[in-house]
């Protein structure tokens, strides 16, 4: 019997891997600069935590599963909730702002695509517990941080950054009641994905009129802060927002990070529990889907039965990013290096003692070795060093050993007892 | 509405991620130190590569799941039916012996008790290619390489090694017929872990007479390696497998592992799959569950629709270690330490500004920094930095900048130019 993988998931094969380590790596050290706290949920939880808030575009790509005792369980579609659901559990004794990351597996039951799977992983930073400005500023700054740590320029990305709370305005201001405007969207997240002709059947069939959609239309394509308040009705509301934007953009632009940054109303995000501040990283030639998206929700862990606190933040998924490195040539030479220090070779068949040994010490060190579990002619195993990648092949003879550097050639005899006292490991924990 | 964690499973707050970070850190520098290379697998598959070949304890430990097309998933129990699948799919281009190790995070509908969750993490390193004894032993040396890692003595723990293929001899000596052997195995490793009338009900159930019981338990109590072959009846195969158990022994002392491993026959392992030499590690006290398992299975790949390819390998869990790990206190004092090198704070509210940007300015130099969001008096600002653990707390004025290491109350002033052109950062990857 031959049984395959499921379609939509990876196989980590070892080069695979590497990639995933050197972007999860990347993540890593980038959330903690920026002061966060690296924190995990379980794989899977009661539906309900899924399904209350996010929206029905979530709740249809639910992997459902049941426990033994009957209750049904889904595999998490993406953190935010879980997230939500363990801090309103410690709200009263984790001090503000809680500034927390994560990198979790995430799988959506979705039709496959390029750039989308059903199994991926997705960084996650967030702030709970501010309503400032600062702290959407901070989430884009730390999204920036990332690009650039791993080598993507403005010319390469463009973090698109719209308000929830201004496109909300602008939809009342064109007459919508708060029932359609919810209704309406899910619709303007789709409009620069779909054509004019869908977006048109989409809005109408949410409940928009030919005048709305065009009032609506004209906001969205309004790029120039100054207008952006008078193009969304004049409301205070609206003015409110505005402001907002005007702080994040100086604020971006103080931290650094305003090169990556422009305004874009058309971010509207798709998942139903956003409240304020909205954006998506984009690749600049626009061929792709978002390489990262996020915003406020400030209303999500009282929802899910906690106090009513502020809180933003974003996820960034491995897929897209992935097919954008590959494509800008980002990943380093360096990702499929070797960890093998020493690759020890015996001279003669009863030196293969001696080897086992040596490795043994050499590995207690710290340093990493490793050897031929069949006893082979010394070219043989020469060249496999070679084809592990090994600093250095370590011939053992019964007088001693010969130490060579593959890059260079050089090579040194020592006895056994000088080489091991001399060895150390390059490797640290890729 | 308030949602719970479904039982069984762990909320990974910061200060468990950190354990769980410092574990898996560990487990990857080991594994790439003995010449190991990371892979994984998606987190569900097609249930038949789990139903296969593992026994019927691990069928009914399964989460089953449905896809949109109807067809049935489950979430991986183990990885080891994966990663014979993905050797399998590409046994012909990859060089052997396959020496890969991998994290994955795994789910059992168990019934949760002590060391026992359903869902956990597990270390696997396993060996494919190779029928050498070699093979056995670089998967208990890399075993006892981490536990030595971590500050585990022999005084601590125990690999205890037992033989498949020697309890087979010791069955089919006391006159099992081949059927009956594969229902006596699963009851022998119960020994260990039930009473002794448990133990006898459970055998006789398994269809052994009372003389066929006593037999078997003469064998699995003898631990002299020169009595064994012979308490295993004396046939050619069990002589074979006493010759392999000789070989393993003198080659995990050759590479200094040798004081952690003692032979016990009553090690047999669950899993239907295992051919060979078998292992678990226990606590010394023997009050907990195995901290780790493995042992050789040379079928799994062939009965997977691959070739016949010898395989040997084991898991480690993340549970009982990190109960063992609390109980010895082997989790170093600064796996809580801050990763945040600079902590920031405005002399007054018109500095906050250059704050926003010099912490920006740090962070794109690669050292970690922080700030308080809201606007402070500067002792409350620096009592926070306090408690974030801080190296330096930063207080930035009009005209320049005292950096005040906290450890030591030492304070320097200097331009805010000058500091940001010395910063730089301590935290490496974690």
């Amino acid at each position: 019997m031959s049984i395959q993988a499921v379609k939509g998931t990876r196989d980590f094969y070892p080069e695979l891997m590497r990639r995933r380590n050197w972007i999860m790596a990347a993540w890593r050290r980038v959330s903690l600069r920026n002061g966060f706290e690296e924190y995990d949920a379980p794989i899977f939880e009661y539906p309900d935590l899924f399904t209350t808030k996010s929206g029905p575009e979530i709740a249809s790509q639910l992997f459902n599963l049941v426990d033994r005792g009957g209750r049904s369980l889904a595999i998490r579609p993406e953190i935010t909730p879980s997230l939500a659901r363990m801090v309103n559990a410690k709200i009263s004794s984790l001090p503000r702002p809680i500034k927390w990351f994560s990198m979790p597996r995430l799988c959506r039951a979705e039709n496959t695509q390029r750039g989308r799977l059903r199994e991926f992983f997705q960084w996650n930073v967030d702030v709970i517990g501010s309503d400032e400005v600062i702290a959407d500023a901070e989430g884009i700054y730390t999204a920036v941080d990332f690009l650039r740590e791993v080598g993507l320029t403005p010319a390469d990305v463009t973090v698109r950054i719209g308000s929830r709370a201004l496109t909300v305005s602008a939809l009342k201001a064109a007459g919508l009641s708060d029932e359609s405007v919810q209704a309406a969207l899910p619709v303007l997240d789709k409009r620069a994905k779909v054509s004019d002709e869908e977006f048109r059947r989409l809005a109408v069939q949410a409940g928009m009129s030919g005048p709305q959609i065009e009032s609506v239309c004209r906001f969205q394509d309004c790029d120039d802060l100054g207008a952006l308040a008078k193009a969304a009705g004049g409301s205070s509301d609206g003015e409110a927002a505005v402001e907002q934007l005007r702080q994040l953009l100086a604020t971006l632009r103080a931290m650094g990070a305003g090169e990556y940054c422009t305004l874009d109303m058309r971010i509207v995000r798709g998942l139903a529990y956003y409240t304020g501040v909205v954006y998506e990283v984009f690749d600049a030639a626009g061929s792709m889907r978002a390489v990262a998206g996020g915003g406020r929700y400030d209303n999500l862990l009282e929802v899910l039965g906690g106090p009513k606190v502020g809180a933003t933040g974003f996820g960034m998924g491995d897929v897209v990013l992935g097919l954008l490195l590959e494509e800008k040539a980002k990943f380093p030479a360096d990702v499929d290096a070797s960890s093998v220090d020493y690759y020890l070779i015996d001279a003669e068949e009863t030196c293969f003692p001696r080897v086992v040994e040596l490795v043994g010490g050499l590995r207690g060190r710290g340093a990493s070795a490793d050897f031929s579990y069949a006893r082979r002619a010394v070219g043989k195993q020469l060249k496999e060093a070679n084809r592990r990648g090994a600093r250095f092949a370590v011939i053992v003879r019964e007088d001693g050993v010969s130490v060579k550097e593959l890059a260079t050639g050089e090579q040194r005899d020592v006895t056994a007892e000088e080489f091991l006292a001399s060895a150390e490991g390059s490797q640290g924990n890729r």
